[in-house]
C-alpha cells in the first residue's frame, strides 16, 4: 500500500507518521499540549483522518488513550514532549504491558547533542520505558542521508506492526528534533510523497495433530478436569463457545469478575467465597487432575491458594494463551499452549464428556455460597454496606454496560456478587492493579465509543487520586462515575494484618475528608449524594436511566463494610 | 555509631532502616499507603525519631518530599508499596537528580519469585529508576544467612552515604518482601540490638596551588572576565563572597532569577531582555575572554545563545562545581573545576582587579532594560498583565520568604522583573522545567519549615495539574498560591511558532475553564479572585499580612501578556 505525501522541509520524516499510522489501523492519538512534541501535533491534527483528542496530565492521557485502544482494539497513539511528560506515562504503560494492549508513545526528545546540557525539559528518554515495553525505538535526529530517512519509515511501521502483533503492547518510539519545529506561516503541509507501508500479513496459529492426540490422552486420562478464567475481554461468540464446550464435557469453570466469563453455563462464581472456608475433609471432592487455565490474573487469593495447595499431587496444568513470559501463579504449570483459547475450543470441540460428578461437587458449594451471600445481604439491607451498594449497582445496570471497576475493593465486592446472568462488559486495571487511572481509562472509553454505557464503580481514594481524569473539554454523554466514599482506603481496615496495628487510621487507611460534589460542579457533572437506602433506589433510577455525565457519591461506614465482609468467610 | 535494636521476627532487616537513616541525618519520611509497604510504615512510624507524613498520591508525594530535603538540606525517605505506586515517584525522582537533592527511595516489593506471575501490583521495579538515579539497590529478600543480614545494613548505609554526597541526588532501594508484614498484636517491635552505622567522613575540596597558578596566569591574560551564575541555592553568606569578589575586580555576574544571585553587587539581571536586541556593533563591548560559571541551567535563552555565539573567538570559560556529567551549554567549556563556587572565591580572593570598563558596558546595558521595562510597566499598568501582576506580587512580599516560581511563564515574568533588592529565596523545578509537581514542591517546603513563609506563583495550567498536592491532612499555615490564570498555556500564545499556527488555540495553548475556587473551598483555603487593579491591590495586602493557607487567583487576557511580552523585544 502506497500513500501520496509530500515533505514539508523542516518535518521530512515526522509527516509520514499518521498516514503509517492510519494504514496499519490506528483511529485515533491522544496528544499532550508542548513545544518539542509541535512537529507531531501539526502532522496528526493537519492529517484529519486520525480522530486527535488534547489532555494536559500526561499521566491521564495515556490511561485515557489505553481505554480508547482497549474500547476500540486500535493501536492508540500517545504523544507528548519532552522531559518529565514522558515519565507520567509510564504507570499506563506499565498496565497496558501487562494487559497487551496496543500502544504507539512517541516522545518527542532534545537531540542528543543537548542530553545532560541542562536544557530545559532534557532528560534522558532513549529507553524511559525499558523495564515494561514490548519494544523501544529511536528516530534518527539527522534524516538528511538516504539510510536515515528508509530507517526512519522502517522503525514507524515495525512500531505499529509490534504493537498489534499478538501479545499486543506498548511500544515506544522517542523523536529527537532539532528546531525549527514549526512551519513558516503559508508553508506547504500536503500529505504527497509516496510512504512505504510494510504490511503485516495475518497468520493462523492452530495445535498440530500430534501434539493435540497426545493432549487427549492426558485429557482423558483426568478424571477432574476444571477450566481456571483469568482476567479476559473474551467475545460474546467465545463465551457460547466456551459455555458450549464446558457444560457438554460437565466441567466447570472457575472465574471470577475480570474473566467475563461468569455467563458461562457451568461457572463457578464465588470460589473466592467458598474456598476460604473449605474443611480438608472436603478437599478431595474439588482437587483437578487437570487444570486448562486461559487468560490473565485472578483476583480471588483463595482461588489461587487452593489451587497451590495440590502442588504436591500429581496433576497436570495447561496455560492456553500467548504471552510474552512464563507465568505460574499456581506454581502447578506443566505445559503452555500457544494458541487462543478459542482455537483451543476449536480443536478439542470433539473430545470425550466427563462424568458430571465433579461438576456437581463444585456446583453444591457454588449454591451454597451464594445462598450464603444472599442471607448476608438480606440482614444487611437496612445499611448502607459496600456489598449491598455494588448489588444494587449491579441491578440497576442496562443491558450491555461497560463496568468499570477501580481496584481495592469495588472490583472485589463485585466479584463477590459476580455478574451472572447480567450481560456486562467488566473492564479494570488488574495488569498492574493500581489506583492511578481507572477513571481515565472509563473515560477514554467514553469518549470514543459513544453508543456504549459505561459506569465506574470506584472508593473515594481511586477517584480522588485520578481526579485529572475529568480536566478536559470532550464530550461524554455516556459516563456515569458511582463512587462508594468511606472517606478512606477501606480495604485496609478489612483485611486482618493492618486493621490490628494502631497505626491503623492514620498510615493505612489514610482518612481524607473530600466528596465529589465540587468536582462535580466544576467539570459541570450532575451530583448525586447517598446517604440512605431510600437514596440507594432513586440513585438505581438515575443509573438505569441517566444519559452520563453524573457522579453518584454514596457514603458508607466502614464498620458496616467490616461487619459484612467478615460474614463472608464465617 | 551503635544504636540498640530487636528484631520482631518477621521484620529483621526492616526495622533498621529509620535507625540507619537518622544516623545519616534524615529527619522526615513521606510515606504512601499500600499493603506490602507495611513493615516500612511500621517501622518509621513506631521509630518516633523521623517525623513521618502520608500522601496517596504518590507523584505528589515526591515532589513534597523534595521540597522538604530542599528545605530541610537532609536526605528525605519516600516509601511506597509496590507496583506503579513506584512509577509514580519518576517525575519528582527525575527532578530530584538532575537537582542534586537527596533522597532515598524505598520502593516495597514482591519477592522475586512472583515477578511476572499475574500477582497483583506486580511489576519489575528493579533498576525502576535507570535513567535518573545517583545509584540503584535491592535489598536481599531473605536475610537468614549472616551475610545477606550483613549485605543489608551496607546497603542502607550505602544508599544515604551516596544520596549525601556531592553531587547529591536520589537513591533507590527496592525492597522485596514475603509474607507476613503484619507482626502479631502484641509482638515485641522495640528498637534495641545493635545497629552498625558506617559513617562518611567530610572532606574538604581545595585546588592545588601549582592549578591555582596555571588558572591566575589566564585570568591576568583576560581583559573581560564575566561570570555566570546558573540555578543555586546558595547561601547568604556565600552571595556577599561572591559580592565582595566581583565588586572588588569590577567583573559582571550575570544571573536570572534562579540563580538566586540578584543581590550581587555587579549583578546584570536583564541580559535576557537586552541580548535578543543586541546590534552586531554593540557585540565587542560585551565579548568576555574568560567566562567563569557555576550553578546548573539559565533561563534565559538569550543569554546562552549570545555568549554561544562567540564560539568562534579564542575565549576559556571555566565551570566550577560538581556534577554527575560534563555539562557544556554554551558550547565553549575549556576547564571544569570540582570545587564549590565558594571554595574557589576563596582561593582566588586575592587575584588582580581589572579595568571597570567592561563592568560598565554590560551596567549600561542592564540600565537601559531596565528603563525599559519601567516604561513598558507604567504604560501597562492599567491592564492586568502577567507582567504587571508578577512586578506587584513581588513588591507585596514580605522579606525573607521563599518564592517558589511555576515553569512555563511565571519563572520567565519574574526574571525580567528579577528580585534585585530583595530579600528572597528563589525555588523552581528548573532541573527537568516540568509543571507537574511545582504545588507539591512548595508543599513539602511548607509542611516542614513552619517559621518560613513561602508564595508560589504559579499558571493555571500548572496548578490544576498538581492539585493532589492539596490533597493530605497535614497543617501549613505558612503557604500562598497566586495563580495567574489565562485559561490555558498562555507561553504558546506568546512565541512565533506555535501562535502562528491555525491549531494554536486548541493544540497548543490548550484552552481550559477550570477556576481554583471549588478546589480551594474543597481543601478548606481562603479564595480571593482578582479581575482589576483595584483587586490586585487588595491582593498586595493579603499576600502581606496572610497567615498563608490562601488561594489568590488572578485572572488575565492572553492578548494584555502577549502585547507586554512582544514590548520586552522591541
Amino acid at each position: 500500500m502506497f500513500y501520496i505525501f509530500t515533505l514539508p522541509m523542516i518535518l521530512k520524516h515526522i509527516n509520514q507518521i499518521p498516514v503509517i499510522a492510519e494504514a496499519h489501523g490506528a483511529k485515533y492519538a491522544v496528544l499532550s499540549p508542548g513545544s518539542r512534541v509541535a512537529p507531531l501535533t501539526l502532522a496528526f491534527t493537519r492529517y484529519k483522518k486520525i480522530e486527535c483528542f488534547t489532555l494536559s496530565d500526561e499521566r491521564s492521557a495515556a490511561f485515557a488513550a489505553m481505554g480508547m485502544a482497549e474500547a476500540s482494539s486500535t493501536p492508540v497513539v500517545i504523544a507528548c514532549t519532552s522531559g518529565t511528560a514522558a515519565s507520567n506515562y509510564i504507570p499506563a504503560v506499565t498496565e497496558a504491558y501487562y494487559r497487551q494492549i496496543p500502544m504507539v508513545i512517541l516522545t518527542a526528545d532534545r537531540p542528543p547533542e543537548w542530553i545532560d546540557q541542562w536544557d530545559g525539559q532534557t532528560i534522558r528518554q532513549n529507553n524511559l520505558y525499558s523495564n515494561h515495553i514490548k519494544r523501544s525505538f529511536e528516530l534518527p535526529v539527522d534524516t538528511s542521508h538516504e539510510d536515515a530517512q528508509w530507517q526512519s519509515n522502517r522503525i514507524i511501521n515495525e512500531a505499529f506492526i509490534e504493537a498489534k502483533k499478538h501479545p499486543c503492547g506498548p511500544v515506544h518510539v522517542n523523536i529527537p528534533l532539532r528546531e525549527p519545529f514549526y512551519p513558516e506561516p503559508g508553508e506547504n503541509f500536503k500529505f504527497e510523497r509516496k510512504v512505504r507501508i510494510i504490511e503485516n500479513g495475518e497468520i493462523t496459529r492452530s495445535i498440530p495433530l500430534n501434539i493435540l492426540s497426545d493432549l487427549e490422552k492426558k485429557y482423558k486420562e483426568s478424571r477432574n478436569v476444571l477450566i481456571l478464567a483469568g482476567q479476559s475481554n473474551i467475545s460474546r461468540e467465545n463465551q457460547e463457545k466456551l459455555s458450549d464446550w464446558a457444560r457438554r464435557k460437565n466441567i466447570p469453570v472457575i472465574t471470577d469478575i475480570i474473566s467475563n466469563c461468569f455467563n458461562v453455563d457451568t461457572a463457578i462464581t464465588k470460589a473466592d467465597i467458598f474456598l476460604k472456608t473449605l474443611k480438608e475433609s472436603e478437599f478431595n471432592k474439588l482437587n483437578p487432575d487437570l487444570i486448562i487455565s486461559f487468560g490473565k490474573s485472578i483476583i480471588s487469593k483463595n482461588t489461587k491458594i487452593y489451587l497451590r495447595l495440590r502442588i504436591n499431587r500429581k496433576q497436570e496444568h495447561w496455560y492456553v494463551g500467548i504471552n510474552e513470559f512464563l507465568s505460574d501463579p499456581l506454581q502447578n504449570l506443566t505445559k503452555t499452549i500457544d494458541v487462543e483459547i478459542d482455537q483451543f475450543l476449536d480443536q478439542t470441540m470433539d473430545w470425550e464428556n466427563k462424568d458430571p460428578k465433579y461438576l456437581k461437587s463444585w456446583q453444591a458449594k457454588e449454591e451454597k455460597a451464594e445462598a450464603k451471600l444472599n442471607s448476608i445481604l438480606g440482614k444487611n439491607g437496612e445499611t448502607l454496606n459496600e456489598l449491598s451498594v455494588s448489588k444494587a449497582i449491579l441491578q440497576s445496570l442496562p443491558e450491555n454496560t461497560n463496568l468499570h471497576l477501580a481496584n481495592s475493593m469495588p472490583v472485589r465486592w463485585v466479584n463477590f456478587i459476580s455478574g451472572k446472568g447480567r450481560n456486562l462488559h467488566i473492564i479494570a486495571n488488574r495488569g498492574t492493579s493500581g489506583i492511578d487511572g481507572t477513571i481515565s481509562t472509563a473515560m477514554g472509553h467514553s469518549i470514543v465509543k459513544s453508543d456504549k454505557y459505561n459506569v465506574i464503580l470506584t472508593g473515594d481514594l481511586s477517584f480522588f487520586y485520578d481526579r485529572n481524569s475529568l480536566w478536559h473539554n470532550y464530550d461524554y454523554k455516556n459516563l456515569c462515575i458511582v463512587i462508594m466514599n468511606n472517606r478512606s482506603g477501606g480495604i485496609f481496615g478489612l483485611i486482618d494484618g493492618p486493621s490490628r496495628q494502631p497505626e491503623s487510621n492514620e498510615w493505612f487507611e489514610t482518612r481524607q475528608m473530600l466528596t465529589a460534589r465540587n468536582i462535580a460542579r466544576d467539570h459541570k457533572l450532575q451530583y448525586f449524594k447517598c446517604t440512605t437506602t431510600t437514596h440507594i433506589a432513586e440513585a438505581k433510577e438515575l443509573i438505569k436511566s441517566s444519559s452520563g455525565r453524573i457522579i453518584i457519591e454514596i457514603f458508607t461506614e466502614p464498620d458496616h463494610n467490616k461487619k459484612v465482609f467478615k460474614a463472608l468467610f464465617q
